[in-house]
């Protein structure tokens, strides 16, 4: 038996940390094991290279990249695969497609490239499920009382643009879901589709 | 006018920290600028990396590589692409081959997908000159004082050898100096190569 790896992604303030935790309580409610997991983080080298990552020093874009990917492997093989291999259902906040949209997208480094390579550092783990919670910039940056500059609102833009053609090319493995409204109403949303998804999996 | 990068590379042991200093000391009683930086580290995010690496913690490979990959990419950026376009002369204490070498070699990660990757994170920068300083693996971990046990000297083994196959298909840009004798002896060796790198060099 496989778990099933289901992970929320979206531009920063559109309800993802707050989605995810919603989410795993549902699913213990209905008696599943759950991990759930954040990016960067989830391990002590991830929680040390968040740290480095909030740090106010200027990334060479490659370095940024880098360090969320050093992140992501570590956390595969030490929190992840074994989640997964002992049937467990993951829940990740951010995961691969956080790399194609921002570094692909606001750091220009090209998506095929950081494709190349999130896939030799996940060994190929895809989750079997993403969501991307869609909503307008504007919103996201007044919930989650971001930085509000004009630079920061349009390199959103280009992530958020980003996030819906990379999930257009990956349909069915990876569905947008709107995050307007109260949180009872995405969370009612996002469960839709997640049962939708467990329903077909075989040890669901 | 571009400045010149060398690299001393090799095994834990054989003399690159020792011999980076003496070299560094006679292009500068040549009048010339030079820069010494070491892998990982000469950054802030370097020496943060540095750390992480250093610390008690069982590392993914590729968690392991990325680290060593966000030191690098920072430390091209930061220092070595500057300190090249004003015509100085940089010493590197370690760079690309040790990725091609450590992780391709003991790591197994594949030495094609390590040297794409590492091409894309420093943007095609590599050393004009790298000297790989080679000695027996028992010397080395001698001299160094390292650990002894019989499963580092087997990696240490695997790493030399990659070393020298990799030496052998980039002659020219990579050559091996032995690094047996005295500290006097091994940099009369290497001050030779560079003496005649440089004679080639157009600003030299
Ligand atoms: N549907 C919603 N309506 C209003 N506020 C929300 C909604 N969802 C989340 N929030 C609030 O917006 C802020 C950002 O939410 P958060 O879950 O941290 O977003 P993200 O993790 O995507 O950055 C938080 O203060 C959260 O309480
Ligand atoms: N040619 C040499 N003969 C004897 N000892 C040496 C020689 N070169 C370096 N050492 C000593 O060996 C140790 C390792 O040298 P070091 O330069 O730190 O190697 P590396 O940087 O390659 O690990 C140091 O204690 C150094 O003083
Ligand atoms: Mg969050
Ligand atoms: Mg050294």
């Amino acid at each position: 038996m496989r778990g099933f790896f289901i992970v929320l992604e979206g531009i920063d303030g559109v309800g993802k940390t707050t989605q995810a935790k919603i989410l795993a309580r549902k699913l213990r409610q209905q008696g599943r094991e759950v991990v759930e997991v954040r990016e960067p983080g989830g391990t002590q080298l991830g929680e040390a290279i968040r740290e480095l990552l909030a740090r106010e020093e200027e990334l060479a874009p490659w370095a940024e990249t880098c360090l969320f990917l050093a992140s992501r492997a570590q956390l595969v093989e030490e929190v992840i695969k074994p989640a997964l291999a002992q049937g467990k259902i993951v829940v990740g906040d951010r995961f691969s497609l956080s790399t194609l949209a921002y570094q692909g997208g606001a750091r220009g480094l090209g998506v095929d490239r950081l494709a190349q390579l999130n896939s030799w550092v996940t060994g190929g783990l895809e989750p079997d499920l993403t969501l991307v919670i869609d909503l307008k910039v504007e919103e996201a940056l007044a919930r989650g009382k971001g930085d509000l500059r004009e630079e920061i609102r349009q390199k959103l833009e280009i992530v958020r643009e980003r996030y819906l053609s990379l999930a257009k090319e990956r349909a069915g493995k990876v569905l947008v879901v709107s995050g307007q409204g109260s949180v009872e109403e995405v969370s009612g949303r996002i469960w839709t589709l997640v049962e939708e998804a467990l329903a077909r999996w075989p040890s669901g």
